[in-house]
């Protein structure tokens, strides 16, 4: 079940630069193992800011909950989300 | 190039209902040859809505533009873009 | 799995009455068949207003889709989705 | 009575760990006292976010006022609160 | 039980002007009523606009939705509500 | 003259607890004198909420300017305000 | 006792030109009276908009809402009223 | 004196084809005059919308207004303005 | 030329009383030498909030820029600036 | 390929002045780099704010994304982005 995820970044100009750069590459970690689990399916930069779009494939709404309130980034960022299916006029039965 | 499009569709309550039938059915029709041609890479309904999620693929901004304009239903849709590029963390050269 | 949905309902004011009163008509009959098979969980009327808060139990995204698309008042509609899932602090297994 | 309540933590980053996690402690007791007491009747994480919707059942506006600002997290939280009653398509006599 | 409710009126400019007379003194009548009946405790005028800041008197959010939804106005009105209770620096045992 | 005055309070999360209850205190001392003055003619709180809904009968534009800017918690709060005046469908010849 | 409102003009595309000249004419005629009175202090044009800048001196808010209401273009413009007073760096008395 | 305008144009969905052809030809006619003019220094599309940015040279806020209040399709158009000047960090003295 | 600025001042809670009060004096004493050159023509204090509205007149947009980034409060301010000209209803040829 | 972007810096008040002042000119600096490469092609201060609206030019999203997440100002931003391209009624070819 497929879900848009989009993520804006924005880090406390206070924040420690050291603990910021480790939050940052644990979050990359971590994304990376989602996407080669197949789960974070698409993760695109938005140009011009320090936002993504990224669409998530996971069994239901309680997976999306764990998987997105455990990236490290959660408590920084802005997050909306958006239920996807199939749109009746896709030409693919299974769009991912 | 990438771009991602959010189209909800707003058609007028007194719209002829064969009118609207006709253009919902070269909007599909058009939709679809985009598709087939790799332009419209992706196209998800947001379940509860009448919107969809759209991933186009295109040369350039002109590109886009010709595109959108011309869908059937470009005058009764609130659209929204977003470029979009190669994210640091994806695991993929080209994601698409 | 829950999907939290609100609706307000904008008819239009040319709208013949007739016209209303049959979508309506249609729209009770509907809502209370999926209350009846334990798909629309909850419904409530948010005081004041002529919009509802309700509660979705369906099997997946695509699923909510087919259901609130087919609402007789879907085109005259504004509605909102949010998925839902168990909280950490609930005390119920599985509350619905 | 009841009342949906949306409630949003927006903890501050400088907060001191072991704090938020006192904070966080006593909220929980505080929830789960209520939900035993058939006050807080639903309580559901909202997917991908640090948000919860829930719906409360008081004898009237100031029981409400009481419960919710004595919540440890009031503070720390945006809170929309609508009033609900009886829909008029609703099969239960008393939904809650 | 007191709510406050802003009523901002607007009129469809192609509604016929007899048709708007008649339902304006349906609503004056009704709303005099209800304030004889000490329902509707407090009616301004918010200077320089079609709206108005209301306080109501009721029972519980069922009575106040059977109270707002039966106005003559109401499908031609934004409606905001908000649930009051005493406030805790007020010096009015029951300020109405 | 009256204006609807509505406050949210928004306290800093490290003001000092001292601090925020000294303010606390003028602030309520100073709205019961404004109350018994026959100026702070109502104060209600939003049932949920960290705000209230006021009505103020000044003399002027001046006069409410030099109350609400005096009051200890003007600095932290948000504030909006509406002039009002008589409804033409009032029973009353001077709601206050 | 003065304020600032501002006024954007929408009028329905499907309003008969001469009743819209006519309405034109009769707002100009009655600003103007306005002006020459005393009461509507300043009026602008927001450069690039259908909207203006205007500064009333009135008795008091009931003396606003009269004249307001009274425009014959009220009915078709966004309107924002804010009560003005002295401003305490002011090098002038009675700024009108 | 530079501005910066945004123009989204809104049709009508009932206008007659015909005389939304001519207003867009009129249109046409008159900023291209204006270019040739140097008035209308820059207009570019949005790409993926009904909307332009534009970059205007004119004497002052009453030239600006003559301008695009003249715009055939200014009924149609919602429009934003702003005052442009020299940037600090700008390599040229005088950039059109 | 005029332009009608309004700012919003938001003094962050923990600046230094002393330094507030210093800031506060100099641009008290900026926006007096400015009044009486005849370029800051009106200032108003918004009732009940630390807003004001202004009326300047300067030689071009550049003008407007030095001036306004000159203030003493500029970082510590909201600002919305709106060009303004002559309204084809004003009875002033000059109004000012 | 154009974009049009829209800059409003917003330093946190706690910011050390030297540091400020170090960024700004590595700011200042790296976009007179820009300007006289070609890409950065216009650059105007909004009058009367710490805002720039900016036209870029250059080969692809994924370029435009480098030089605005390059800026020493961007953790300190508001940005958005508009792609633009050849409006049909321009009378240049290529207007950069």
């Amino acid at each position: 079940m497929l879900f848009q995820v989009e993520m804006t970044v924005k880090l406390p100009h206070d924040l420690h630069s050291e603990q910021a750069a480790e939050i940052k590459a644990r979050e990359k970690a971590y994304s990376q193992q989602l996407q080669r689990d197949g789960i974070w399916r698409h993760l695109w930069r938005v140009a011009g800011s320090y936002s993504n779009v990224s669409i998530f494939d996971v069994q239901d709404n309680a997976a999306l909950q764990d998987i997105v309130s455990a990236l490290p980034l959660f408590p920084y960022m802005d997050i909306t989300v958006k239920p996807l299916c199939r749109h009746p006029s896709s030409i693919h039965d299974d769009d991912r």
